[in-house]
């Protein structure tokens, strides 16, 4: 990777504990201040929760997004995701703000299912198993919530032919020198993976206005690549937002992984199995006992339950400000901070599995007929 | 490239005298020996002309297509271009020797249209430019008369999605180093090229079957590349037939180029053009007099009109030894053997032209509708 730190930050992996102030200077971008924050506000109301809760804690044009929608020329969004063979509640995040985006500015978005990266970044899966993913991910998906008419989800595999002229100009504009230093491809890489971030640049550019993509910091390098070429090829240089990583359950360390399942609370986990993976893993901020627990107070900076609430199941400002200051305190327990997290957890996968056997009906509308969809489907990106 | 040695032959250039025995035993195939030939007459009659006149001077396990074409499993034939402004004379070598194959075997042909390929390494052209070309191609190459219901043509930027499945797979499969050493890409090689191996890869595992590629030799390193990783995959290694570059009218050096127009015979050229070209410009083997030539003959080796003639433009084998043997004793003279080419080619020509202008109600059927083709585009390759 280019960017080397005591943290490693890149498109295939993220480790240890992230300093978000240093992501900002290494990745030279902006912080999301409290004058974007007021001018989003003045626009839309309540900023969403991952903004007032610094979840967002970075972007890059976020004024240029604002400037378009007020100029009245408008902006599109972008965001997706590696399949893979479940969802958990970590991989969400940048489609909640997605769909927030979608619903306040009435924008278009789209969403790319990288099957492609994952069958080639990944070690054991068949291209059919991928497809399996591809399709539970996109239930997953579909149950945020978005716009049927104003949303398209492609798979990679399906849609190549509409992206590939643009890839083409992209893959002429960059050279391999260029991909070297900013994802660190030495002579082992595969050649799929030397030619994946044409089509992931490719998807910044699905319309001639400026793309904002939330996403994870670890997909930077991608957007960064995309801003040199964009003007030479006639597109905007994609917006960012950056959003943090849900802890691990584990501890506030990295991020959550698949591949570390006792970490993770999957979209699929019953109320019994989330309690269970709470009680036992959740890093908690508490005392050793009970009296210094009372005594001194819990420490709600490292305590992985207040950290979830605070990232997602409590919505109300101040209702987190008083638990916070009662974990602190000693009022409130480890214990019923985590059991706190275990009911609302388990209310919004509820709703969740509910909503997901709901999006069964809706694959096709938004892979080809919805009205974006069935647009995108006819063009061919150059 | 890999390969370097006084002649520079990879998949991007031909520059200097070709040394074919060299080539032989640098890049490790066999010469088309007599044992082979007079197989091939065994099982459909007297062999193609190019076998004749040892245009095809090598192949990779041609002996093998026959064992499976008489043990009933059968293989099939690929070629292809990177579409050009203009087809000359020198390009059709390839697919005049499938045709022949189809027409003896009764085999099916695909025929890929690398306007990907042509964008990526080309300087100037767009990718709409490159559709023109691609479709001017098309009916020269349909002109040579394939079988409409066994040929398929694509266009990859057309066809990539039935491909990119086989492509990712053959891209798990090779990494970078791979590529560096067979092409020999450095850092400012565009992204675009990296990838490009990938499709023209899979274009030989279209069936599961042996594949049969005519081409130049410069093209070798995608098969090689193939041969490496086909059994990995569940495909055959491709057979090849190396076919010698009709030299440029400029001299028996190189091949002919599109980018040295004065060496090459369009087949838009009118007769007069073609007599101009040839009087002005088709190196002689002759003498500096009339005299000189009448007692001391003159070098049908180095004679280009010679070699078009036998390359190309007299079929009868008893009448080209006549031929070469009066212009060596100086009964025939340098300026009779450009006569007679002219009148060759022109009559060529005036075919190809008409056969041009039937083809255009025929693309359609080679890229779509054909018994083939149809069902080219209802498969992904896998």
């Amino acid at each position: 990777m280019a960017v080397q730190s005591k943290f490693n930050v890149g498109p295939w992996k993220v480790q240890g504990k992230v300093d978000y102030q240093k992501l900002i200077s290494e990745f030279k971008v902006r912080a999301v201040d409290s004058k974007i924050k007021l001018r989003l506000q003045r626009i839309v109301g309540t900023p969403h929760l991952f903004f007032r809760r610094d979840v967002v804690f970075a972007h890059r044009d976020l004024d240029l997004i604002l400037d378009d929608y007020e100029s009245g020329r408008g902006f599109f969004l972008y965001t997706g995701r590696a399949p893979s063979m479940g969802m958990h509640v970590g991989h969400l995040l940048p489609f909640f703000i997605t769909k927030w985006f979608q619903d306040k500015f009435k924008v278009n978005v789209y969403i790319q299912i990288a099957d492609d990266e994952k069958f080639l970044s990944g070690k054991n899966y068949s291209l059919n198993d991928i497809r399996k993913f591809s399709y539970e991910n996109i239930l997953d998906i579909i149950a945020i919530g978005f716009d049927p008419d104003k949303t398209f989800i492609f798979q990679d595999s399906e849609f190549v032919a509409h992206l590939y002229p643009l890839a083409l100009r992209i893959g002429k504009s960059l050279n391999l020198s260029q991909l070297r230093s900013v994802f660190g491809f030495v002579g082992s890489t595969n050649a799929g993976l030397l030619a994946y971030p044409l089509l992931q640049i490719a998807a910044a550019m699905l319309e001639k206005r400026r793309c904002l993509i939330p996403a994870g910091i670890d997909q930077d390098p991608y957007w960064r690549l995309q801003r040199d070429i964009a003007d030479e090829l006639g597109f905007y240089k994609a917006a960012q937002l950056h959003l943090k990583f849900l802890a691990p359950l584990t501890g506030i360390e990295g991020k959550m992984s698949s591949s570390k399942p006792e970490g993770a609370i999957y979209l699929t986990d019953g109320p019994k199995e989330v309690k269970r993976k709470i009680m036992k893993y959740a890093f908690s901020g508490g005392q050793p006992t009970l009296d210094l627990q009372r005594k001194l107070g819990g420490d709600p900076d490292v305590d992985v339950s207040f950290s979830w609430l605070s990232f997602l199941f409590e919505p109300d400002d101040q209702t987190l400000g008083r638990i916070r200051q009662e974990y602190r305190s000693g009022k409130i327990l480890s214990g019923e901070l985590k059991d706190m997290l275990i009911a609302r957890l388990n209310d919004f996968l509820s709703v969740h599995r509910s909503r997901r056997d709901d999006a069964k009906s809706l694959v096709n509308t938004f892979k080809a007929t919805g009205e974006l969809s069935a647009k995108a489907l006819t063009t061919i990106h150059e």
